[in-house]
Formats: structure tokens, sequence, C-alpha cells
């Protein structure tokens, strides 16, 4: 990491838009923004700033751009794909939003909610449910993660499979542009077909061409209905068959359908506190099936069962428990959640967020599966995710008894081994984690030129100073 | 209209791409395809070409971007704001799709179909029906709209309650640039967070940033359990009590919410053979509510009746009846549908495609009603549409015995008052038909500065030679 520094006079221009104490300069303050979740990226900044208003992002703006200081936006920092750090080696301001984290509006009859950009997303849940409405993004750090950077990287989680991504969930944006200019499209509007979609050019475009600093979100009914099962499964094809008959069944309430490995479900017997293997025989693969009704409960608890009666004659599922309580029912959700943090006290995990269509899961992890224990003979494949979508966390736990650093070593070769099979079945290298610093060069590397032009011709023209979160995504 | 013409030398490079029998240049050959659906645009153009391949259409934008020769794409030619018409006193080329009209793929497990352009919304419907699939895009214009204009568009609907606009039924795209370049986005991807949003940049577009060749759409199941109920109902509040309930009772069950005003149930009698009005007496305001369910039958005939009791014991509708058959459930649907068609007996007719946030609709139709009958007495409105989406078709039918001429005159003036309302609820003055060339200025007019700017910048970075559709959407 190299110390940057900023001319003291710039500096405190920037420190006067805030006031001092929203603006950080002590390194030890600024240290937990300049690190990412997993720790692959330390960054460098000489200045933190904490506005308190739109006005003050946009004052912070217009100033980086009359002066080219380059700035990166910073909600919850708990992106994936180092988007949110810093770079290292350069002088970077960090726009913090986590001061502005009210919730502006809620209104139960249109099902909307208006919040600002660093709304802390269990804040959101708390909003919804407190008027008797469910806002539908579940993540893992839902605790800390904030509305501006959800919607910045487009997040999915759990629950995308019935609701769609924050890109779904999103009516308007309140942006403040790099140029310092704010664009009120704060929209409530359900349908509304008037020029250019500039609403999902904002969305997932990683802070690289504005400050999301307020939103229009979706609020939906709370189900009436709640039932989660637990299937044993012989393999992926079985996995995709019994997801076919939920899909058909089920339609929109078939909320969740997860896939997991054996390996997965010993990690967390093994590690978590609390966690059981909830069948008594083990099985080669496993699928948590999540079913919400609006109109009564019986319905949750008749679709739930019909599966599974359905599954077993067909043959596709051979052993399976529907949870009985709420309390049984987070149980499940928590082993599937906690499978990331189980493979930890395994040493070294290779990560990988891909996607491929629905169709050609079993040909994937078939074929993925292969390619990565050819490389690393003994590699412990923890492969879980959400089939319903075709996103799976293909994360590869180093072999038991291996040195971490060397198996670490191999991140990017066995990223393209994995991402070569991915793509060979037209997938995605981030299904929902976004590019960022870590896959910025390899998604140069693999999109057609063309695309990658288009790119470069949007951020030019949003940010001709270039300096909105520079390196991050495409470099111009 | 003024006649225009291209030097022969460069019509003629024109037309050797395509081939003669595939290049119109007769002024009665082309004149179908110079106006548009409602007769308010009479446009010119020396030349329509009919690619027959992606590579056709990328070889005549080459020479229209080296010759400066401005293109106007066109499929169905049924959009209602004259996007798709050439300009008058201009030499636009004519660009149709409507030789490329092929299914390239289908895949059922995947729930995706692949399709050109040019393929026609009703063989969509066909071939997803063959395998067991449903494509939910449900247009009065299905049998003669296209999938590219659909997309241009962002075409609406009534099905896009439960399954949303042409933006929510695509993954993926394939675009010919004005430049003449090929982007390949045709991904079947759920999920893909890898760069800026470019599909939903292109779609709603109105094919000026480029031309739609094809597009990966998704399907759906075949719902088992349909009901469409008509129900008698005092006011737009209580269609408004009604909704919410039907929301909350069936989630995204609820198909279709239809708000209709008893003169709509008047003309539609009068002049729509066939169609009798459901109801014995006679209420100011219907609502037609259609439900699908992919459970079982069952579901939709339980979550019906449960509605309509419990609609009655809340007071907010006065009488209602279900469709007993598929042939019932269509006639409901064909008198909405006829609804529009049914006022041209009536005289004159000013239109509106408007919406407002769901809860505003009542205040809305009566500030509008004041207004318009503040203007002119005797008006009689025709306000109908999709009350789940927040969308109205504010038509206005002519006092009885009034001189149609000078009420079409005073479009203008009653645009202005209705819009004018429409934006103090922070709404939309085109909810579903897009911009083109009738609302281009209007929208100028009402949006912010920095909005216009973004498209802008967008439009020029995209078509730096200005050849794409000009005139359409946003002036550069």
């Amino acid at each position: 990491m190299t110390t940057t520094t900023l001319p003291t006079e710039l500096l405190l221009r920037f420190v006067a838009i805030v006031g001092e104490k929203n603006a950080l300069r002590e390194q030890s303050d600024l240290e937990p923004h300049l690190v990412e979740n997993r720790g692959l990226y330390h960054g460098a900044s000489p200045l933190l700033l904490r506005p308190g208003t739109t006005e003050e992002v946009a004052a912070i703006m217009r100033l980086a751009s009359d002066t080219g200081t380059a700035i990166v936006p910073q909600t919850g920092n708990t992106g994936l794909v180092g988007g949110q750090t810093p770079r290292s080696g350069a002088s970077d301001v960090i726009l913090s939003l986590e001061r502005m984290n009210r919730v502006r509006d809620i209104d139960p009859v249109a099902n909307v909610i208006v919040v600002d950009g660093g709304c802390i997303l269990d804040e959101v849940h708390k909003a919804a449910e407190k008027v008797e409405r469910m806002f539908p993004l579940s993540l893992g750090s839902q605790g800390s993660c904030r509305i501006g950077g959800n919607l910045a990287t487009n997040a999915g989680g759990t629950a995308v499979l019935a609701y769609g991504n924050m890109r779904q969930l999103c009516l308007g944006l309140e942006v403040v542009l790099p140029t310092g200019e704010i664009w009120d499209g704060l929209r409530r509007l359900k349908k509304d077909n008037t020029g250019y979609d500039l609403r999902d050019l904002f969305i997932g475009s990683e802070g690289t061409l504005g400050i999301i600093t307020g939103a229009v979100l979706k609020l939906f009914p709370k189900p009436l209905g709640h039932q989660v099962a637990f299937a044993g499964l012989d393999s992926p094809a079985d996995a995709l068959k019994l997801f076919e008959r939920a899909s058909t069944l089920c339609g929109t309430a078939l909320t969740g359908f997860e896939l997991m490995p054996r390996i997965g479900i010993e990690f967390t017997t093994r590690h978590i506190p609390g966690v059981r293997d909830p069948l008594e025989a083990p099985h080669p693969w496993y699928a948590l099936i999540d079913i919400s009704t609006s109109d009564s409960a019986e319905t949750a608890q008749t679709m739930i069962e019909t599966l599974l009666e359905q599954g077993f004659e067909a043959g596709v599922l051979q052993d399976a428990v529907i949870a009985s309580s709420e309390s049984q029912r987070q149980a499940l959700w928590h082993m599937r959640e906690s499978m990331s943090d189980a493979q930890k006290p395994e040493g070294g995990s290779i990560k990988h967020d891909v996607s491929v269509p629905v169709s050609h899961i079993p040909d994937f992890m078939e074929a993925a599966e292969k390619g990565v224990l050819n490389a690393i003979p003994g590699a412990r494949i923890c492969a879980f995710g959400h089939l319903g979508d075709g996103n799976i966390h293909y994360n590869i736990s180093q072999p038991v008894g291996a040195d971490k650093t060397a198996f670490i070593a191999r991140w990017r070769e066995i990223n393209e081994i994995v991402h070569g099979i991915v793509l060979n079945f037209g997938g995605s290298i981030s299904a929902e984690h976004g590019i960022g610093q870590l896959k910025r060069d390899e998604l140069a590397a693999i999109r057609p030129a063309i695309e990658l032009d288009l790119m470069r011709r949007i951020k030019t023209a949003f940010d001709p100073a270039g300096i909105m979160n520079p390196g991050k995504v495409v470099t111009v």
C-alpha cells in the first residue's frame, strides 16, 4: 500500500462541505474503509467524507469534478469484488453515505417505500413490517449492507426466484452525477415509457456513473403461508427435475430453490454451532425448497406436500422433511446461509459466482468438477446456490492437508478453468456480485469489443472528467 | 407531404444489399408504411428495404452511416406515437424487419424462446403453446405487431400486472448499431451482473439507438386455473379498495384488474356486435378481474369467490358475475378490448395514455374530469384501463352533436390540461405507448434539463452520425 496525499488546501475545501466531524483523516479511522470483506484488496485514501444530504453529495462532486479528484462511493462496504475499495497507490476520496440513512416515505396502499441511499437493508425490512408489508431482498449481509450499494451492484440473494434482483424491486432513483448535478428520478410508477431507461443504467453500474442517494422501492403483501422443505437427492439432474415440477406447480409461490452438496452439509454440521443434518441417511445432493403463498396458509402446505409426493413418485427425490415450525424453517435457511462461513475452518477456498441457463446446470456441474479435479486432485468442491436462478456459488476448498497459500495462489488459474466452462454454456462470470476490480480485466478479455466500446462511450458521456470510482468495471 | 429523393447511385447501393425484390420504390407500395394507425402522421420515404438477415441489416446501417442517410426501423407499424413513421419532408429510408420473422430456438426446460426482431407476437404465442408454455404479452394488435417493435417501445398490455412489460419479459438482445456493428447480447441468463445494462437501454429507446434484430424472451408454465369476474361499482375509490383486496388475496395470481366506466359499457353494447351488459342494473363503474393459478383450477375458483364475497361484505362492490366458461371469459375481455373501437362511431376522441401511482387513481379521475368538463362542457369521458398498473387510457369522446373537426382541433389544449393534472400526481404522460414524434416536444418541456441532457449524451455516443430514427424521442 502506498500512502497517498491530497493538497492540503483542496482537502480542507472538501472537509468544509461536510464539517470537521464528518470528515475522517486519520489512517486508523480510515482503515476499516480501505479493506473489503474477503481481504482481497487493500486500498489507500487520504480522506473519507460523510455528507448528510443530497446537496452535500452534489457539492462534493462539483468540487471533485472541478479539481479532477477521484471519488469512491461507499455504503455498507460489504461488496465482494473490490468495487467499494479505493485504489492502491492513488488518492481516492471515499464518499460514505452512512449518515444518509432515513426512510423518507412509506405508502402501504401504493406499496412503495422511499429511502436514502445509505439506509441499511434491515431497516427497510423493519419499516415495511410496521405497515404489514414485506421488502423481499434477502442477503447474508442485510444487517450492514445499504440500499445505495444494493442498487449499485444490482444485488440478488435468496428471494430472486419470485421477486427478482434489486433492478426489479426499484421504481425510481435519485442520483448525483459525477458533475455534481442531481437527477431526480424518484418516480413511483409501475408503467412509464417516457425516454431512455436511465434508472436501469445506474442500477448495476457499481458507482461508476453516479452516486445513488435515494430510491423508490416496491413493497409486497406479507405472505400468509410459508413452508420450507429439505430434500435428499441423487444428482443435480434430479434437482433440476424437481425444480421444474416445483416451478410448474407453484408458479411465483416458489420463493426459493437452493442446491447444496453433501460436503456442504458436512462442513456446516461440523463447524456451525447448532446445525444438524435434517435427514437420517446421507445423500449426494440436497435441495432447500421455500414456498410462500398470499391467499392462505393452507395453499402453501398443500403445495409443498403435493410437490414432495410427486417428487417421490417420479423418483427424483430420495428423502425429505418439511419444517414444522418457524424456528425449524429458520434453522434450514441458517444451514444454507452458513455454508460459505463453514468452509473457512477447512482451509483456503477459491470462489466463483457464476450462472448458466438453468437447464444446463447438471452438465455444467459435471464439466466443472472434471476440470477442477484434473487441475487439483483432491480439491473439495462445495458448489451450492440458487439453482432456480441458474446461479451457483462454485466454491472450492483446498485438499485436506494442502498448503493454504499455495492453493490460494492458483485462484486465477482455477478461475480460468471454471469460467471457461461457464462461457461454453453461455453463462456469466458474475451472476450477482458484479465486476468491481476483481473481474474487470477478465470481463474485458471475454466480452466482444463492441460491448466494451459501448460501455466506455457511456462512461465517458456521464463522467467526462473520469473521477467517478475510477478503475472499476471498465477502464476508459 | 413533401416528395423526397435520394441520389440514384446511393439508392441503388442500398437496393443491392437486399436485392431488387426486397426493395420497394413505388410510392403506391410505400404508402401503407408512411402512415400510422391513427392517421396522426403521414411521412415521406423514397425507399423501403426488407433485409433477410442480421448481416444485411448491418450492411444497410454501415452504408447509411457512411453516407449520412437517415434510417427508420419499422416492424408491425402498429405504434401509436409516430415512432415508426418516417419524417415528413425528409428522405428517410424505411428498414422493415418483416422478412426476419423466424423462431430461432425454443427451450421449454429453460423456459426461453429466441426469435427474430420481425417475429409476429401471435407467432410467439403459438410457438410457446406448442411446447405447453405461455408467453404473456397480450395486446390488441398481437396479430400484426412484431417483437422488435414490442421491445423498442417496451410494450405493456393487459398482463403487465402479473408478468410485467416487455422489459421484464426479455433476457437478451441482438442489436445492430447505427454504425453497422452487431452487438450479440443474446444471453439466456436470469442473473448476470457483468457491466452496464445495455439491454434495458435499447428496450424502450424506440429505434433511436439501434435496431433490435433478435431477442431471448421468457416463457412461463401455462396456468391451470383461470377465472374472470365482472363487477359493478360505485366509484374508482371502491375499485381501488377492491384492487387492494385482490392484490393481497391473490398475489401474482391476479393477472388483470381493469377499470371501465358506464359510458364505455354503453358504447360497446351499442356498437360492438354481440356485446351485452353482463349485469342487470347499470353501475357508474366496473372492474374486470382476471385470476390465473398455476397449482390447480380450484385455487382460482376459491380465490375469485372469496374476493367477491369480501368485496360485498366490505360494501365496495354492488353486483358481480363470474364467467362460467372459456367463451364467457373471452366475451368479457372482448368487451374491454373493444372499448377504444366502440368510441369511433360516437365521433371524435381525444386520447391520453397516462399513469399515476395506483393509490392516486381516484383523486386523479376526479381532478381530470373537472378539468376536462370545465374546458368542454358535455365532453363524454371514457376513461378505462389497467387500474392495477395505475395506467388509464383517458379518452374523451366529443359532446353529442358537436363538430368533430373543431373538437379534435382542441387535442393539444386538452392534453395540456390532463397531463398537467397527471404531473401534479407524479404521473407519466406516456405509460405504455412511448414518445415517438407525438410527445417529443412535450417530454422536453416537462423533464428536468439534466435528464434530457443525459439522454442526448447517450444518443450522441451511440449514434454519432445522427441517422438512427432521427426526430423521435429526443432531438440532439
